[in-house]
């Protein structure tokens, strides 16, 4: 670890984004998921689940009489939208999603106790029991996304009663819980609050808010478990995932973190968790825990993830199971989880300006992340399959997780929120800064402002990134020292880039390519990335694999659906060397999609009353195969899809 | 249908099984499977969960003071046990054991209350509670398999006791259930007691014992929907089958049986209904109920069976899926759900002597039912894949139900009783008559005796079925006017059958080869039929065995193991026209196994930090790959195994 490879990430309030895919996803969490959670949140959505988050708080605060409904965790949901619609405000001023905010943080506030604590289902169902579930019942989980909501809104709109509220909240829980005399050595069950408290720590200075995350960071998993203490003292079972995670892995609570290797149990629990690790390693410069965060990452990256950036293979539990196991139909893939790697991803990027990180970034907000959402903005999944059969998903109950459509809201409402404050939230992924260099981490139309240790400096960028690879970078402002690195994709195997129109010279380093000179106005980066369709393979060992291929042209990858292709897509092989034509695909928002020959297995020759023979070699018939990002995936009904296609060698 | 078609099977009384594959079976139920049992019945196996079977008699029977142990259906548990030895004191006397089941009698009846009824749940927690819970409880279903145990008992020994104590209980049944007025329109979750009251029928010719089993048969599935009229009248939840299998579908009650056109649902209860309704068709020359049993006998076989005989695709509910949905890893397989295919097959074969009927049974004890169990027959297992990932198994917990080794004994103790009563039983498998036709079904080596119209004959079989196609028949007693018909299995394409050494014709009709001549004494056919070793396809429908192939041998299917090629199976694939070797196995019991050229996919190019690229053509080295029996399996060691190959084309 070190400390001058820290980058910073450039202030949403800093960066514009124009017209691209980035800013169409805003767009949508505009005007559509925000706006439509907030009438969720206010149980004013005919046909879905009622959400009582308001109606919950309102109990609280004494303002009407009413028992607590949905989850234990339901005060997150009202936290995580009033995190995206502040990170909103950011580059559009609303006024009533202001006020909106504004008379919450005022309930919130009539709901907080004395002492400081805040949680409607313990307020309701009997402050006296608070406390005694660290392990199921979410109040840190709550706390930190309420925090995390507090920040956003201070830093979009300069407004601290929330983060006040929210301070008193944290001066509770550090007086609770801690490894001193008198305290309690508790962690939560649904890590998230360790995060947050850096978050919160980076706005105050107050070095007891990282003190707090370091201390959750550093008790997790030391003997004995706190878990199983809770439970004993409790006189409560040690609960279901106990007895099939061995030793509380599902809550990565079975060693300490720093002794973990393998992302291993719930894996949103799990990516929060790193994500708290990292940013701990970063605030404390504690190597070994940034030691720890490498060891996790590359086991993700490397052994873990799809290629469309999902993790969490299995439904039970919705876990990580296992290196190279790698089910494309049986995934969970929750899209909750998606998005806290992309969390994960943009905290080693400010750890080390690898471009790895950039990359895996890149395959997420792509492809794993926003095919949790329609195109339409309003339908979500919650699990993300790269192959799915409608009437396996019915029929058989092992595949019962996985839904033939995208649904309006969800009882557990923890992905649409999720998809909400990442898309709003955007801008603040896009650049880097380290002393005087500016990291272009991912590609967008957009504009921007920096003012580093040499001078100011502001860029503007043009791009039809991820459907086109040409990037072309305006300076605005800029000075002698300061040096521009591009991100050089992992798939990105010839380029060019020129400055000026004049070929240039770059320093590749760790998948960036550093740009030093003299900028002035003017100046024009034109860099051009070459974006053939790939022929994608996997690694030997991940078996679901074997004999596979799946197709990806720049970051982007594509899948076969029902609705192009017709039935049975097993029956589909992509011919050795492969030839494709691309076109725009207006129905999915005019994009470019693929097609190229393929091959179709026929039933010739298969009499009906066999199943098995040994007299039939497989007959194919030339066909035409059709390919759509991944991503816009059953936006046109319902029907089979699979990302990984046989290949006909 | 068509009375005239009805074959009888031979009694086990006139077959005597010689040296053979069943023999080797037999012989381990005699003195393993059988004797351990009873040990288990009395709680005096170590390191095995308790069976509390004769303990809970004792204490129903008021001999001890004890609380009821084991699961509600416990009491099958020892049925089960009193029938398979009763198969077996037709071929072994034993003196013992038969004392064992006289004692176990007394037991019973002590334990029967005055009115008939038979339950030492109900007994000891309650009697008042009786009938109040057909849908969970089980009574029925352990009244079937004790009345399937009396009716043993009585044909091996020509003891009644246990059938008269019996016999009462099915009259309290029969006051109790029923349309007429005062009874209730019960029928029970788990079906079996349908297929047991024939088997009683077939004895005591009572028409009241048919009766009840075709009330039973006619009224499932009936609206109102008996479960729900039960759990309204009990105010009970509708149970956690109902909420994900529609309308009950789980028990086969979602509609009359009649209307049944696929095998949903419990697949043990399934079968079990299937092989009742064929016996009540038979019996009762019921044309609508025989025509269900040939729809759902062709759904299964040509739409939901494996190519080794499993049925019941999913474990969650143990449960057939549907269609062609047929995955080789995350199956359940029961081996008790095989076990009870083979009791469909061998019913529809009495119903009908074509030749896929055999052909069935044969694909189950060769694979799908003796997979079940260990070569030493002292282990087994509940759930049988044809593909298996140790590592998976125990780290991805959605196939939790697939264990890595066999084992001693389980909680819900189903699998090891059943494979014991068919074991003992199967010399009652093997042949058939109707009329002055003799019906070849099984091939093993044997003696049997048969009365038919027109005279006495009995004949012996020399074979080493199912390793060598040659079969031997000596006639030793015939007559003129006799017909000897030799299935000729659908795997058969060529074939040589010589009567004293000469070609005799024969005529081919549904799967047996008839020969009508005038038999003497010491006419000797010899029947051989080519064995090659065959390379299988699925139909393309089936989507898990896309560009895979089996192995298989006459009626066995081979599949690989990581013992004999190493890990990652999955990288192997078998050329087009692969050429085989045969060789024994010592350890495996001096069976044949076989080997083929074979190459394996490699790592080779594979940089470490690489999961997805595109820069790797797939790189193969040879190898030879050795085939084992797919019952053989997992006796040297836990290991990878897969029943279907890639397929290199």
């Amino acid at each position: 670890m070190n400390r001058s490879e820290f980058t910073r990430p450039v202030d949403a309030k800093n960066v514009v984004i124009r017209d691209s895919f980035f800013k169409d996803l805003m767009e949508k969490a505009a005007h559509k998921i925000i706006p439509y959670q907030w009438k969720a949140l206010n149980d004013q959505v005919e046909g879905a689940s009622p959400s009582f988050c308001i109606h919950n708080f309102k109990a609280a605060a004494g303002l009407i009489q009413a028992q607590h409904g949905g989850f234990v965790f339901q005060d997150s949901d009202l936290a995580k939208w009033i995190e995206a619609a502040s990170h909103m405000l950011i580059w559009k001023r609303d006024e009533e999603t202001e006020k909106n905010i504004d008379e919450t943080v005022d309930l919130i506030e009539k709901a907080q106790l004395p002492d400081g604590y805040i949680n409607t289902y313990y307020s309701l169902n009997g402050i006296d029991k608070r406390w005694t579930n660290l392990r199921d019942n979410h109040e840190l989980y709550c706390a930190g996304h309420m925090l995390e909501a507090a920040v956003a809104y201070y830093k979009a709109t300069g407004k601290r009663k929330l983060m006040d509220i929210m301070i008193r909240f944290v001066q509770h829980i550090a007086d609770k819980f801690g490894t001193e005399e008198g305290k309690e050595k508790g962690y939560p069950g649904h890590e998230e609050i360790e995060l947050a408290l850096v978050k919160l720590y980076v706005v105050t200075k107050d070095p007891a808010h990282l003190a707090l995350a370091k201390y959750f960071i550093d008790e997790r998993g030391q003997q004995p478990n706190y878990f199983v203490v809770e439970a004993d003292r409790e006189k409560r079972g040690y609960g279901w995932a106990r007895s099939v995670y061995e030793d509380n892995a599902y809550y990565q609570a079975d060693k300490p973190v720093r002794a973990q290797t393998k992302a291993n149990g719930h894996s949103v629990r799990a990516n929060y968790l790193f994500s708290g690790m990292a940013d701990v390693a970063r605030e404390c410069e504690d190597e070994e825990l940034y030691k720890a965060c490498e060891t996790l990452w590359k086991n993700i990256t490397r052994k873990q993830m799809y290629i469309t950036g999902q993790v969490g293979q299995s439904s039970f539990g919705e876990a990580y199971s296992f290196d190279y196991d790698l089910p494309n139909d049986l995934v969970y893939g929750e899209t909750c989880a998606s998005i806290a790697l992309m969390f994960f991803a943009h905290r080693m990027l400010r750890l080390s300006p690898k471009g790895e990180y950039g990359d895996i970034m890149d395959k997420l907000i792509y492809n794993g992340t926003v095919s949790g959402m329609s195109l339409t903005g309003d339908r979500f999944f919650y699990v993300n399959p790269l192959e799915s059969w409608p009437e396996r998903n019915r029929r058989n109950q092992q595949f019962a997780h996985v839904k033939n459509e995208r649904q309006k809201w969800f009882p557990c409402a923890c992905c649409p929120p999720n998809l909400a404050r990442l898309i709003s939230s955007l801008p603040g992924y896009v650049l880097h800064t380290r002393d005087n260099t500016v990291f272009f981490a991912l590609y967008t139309s957009s504009e921007a402002s920096f003012d580093l240790p040499g001078g100011k400096a502001s860029v503007s960028v043009e791009t039809e990134y991820p459907w086109n690879g040409r990037v072309l970078v305006n300076v605005k402002q800029g000075f002698d020292g300061m040096t521009l690195a591009l991100r050089l994709p992992v798939w990105c195997k010839q380029y060019t880039l020129e400055i000026n129109s004049q070929y240039a010279e770059t320093v590749m380093k760790d998948g960036y390519l550093y740009i030093t000179r003299p900028w002035q106005a003017g100046d024009k980066i034109e860099f051009v990335m070459d974006m053939p369709v790939m022929v994608m393979r996997a690694h030997p060992l991940a078996r679901a694999n074997a004999g596979k291929v799946a197709v990806q042209r720049g970051p982007v990858v594509y899948c076969l659906e029902e609705f192009d292709n017709g039935r049975n897509l097993n029956l589909i092989k992509l011919p050795k060397n492969a030839a494709f034509a691309i076109e725009n695909d207006e129905a999915l928002g005019n994009i470019p999609v693929l097609s190229s020959s393929a091959v179709r297995e026929t039933n010739e020759g298969w009499d009906e009353y066999e199943l098995y023979a040994d007299r039939h070699e497989p007959k194919t018939a030339p066909i035409r195969a059709r390919f759509i990002p991944y991503y816009a995936w059953n936006n046109r009904g319902v029907g089979e899809m699979c990302v990984w296609v046989r290949e006909d060698r």
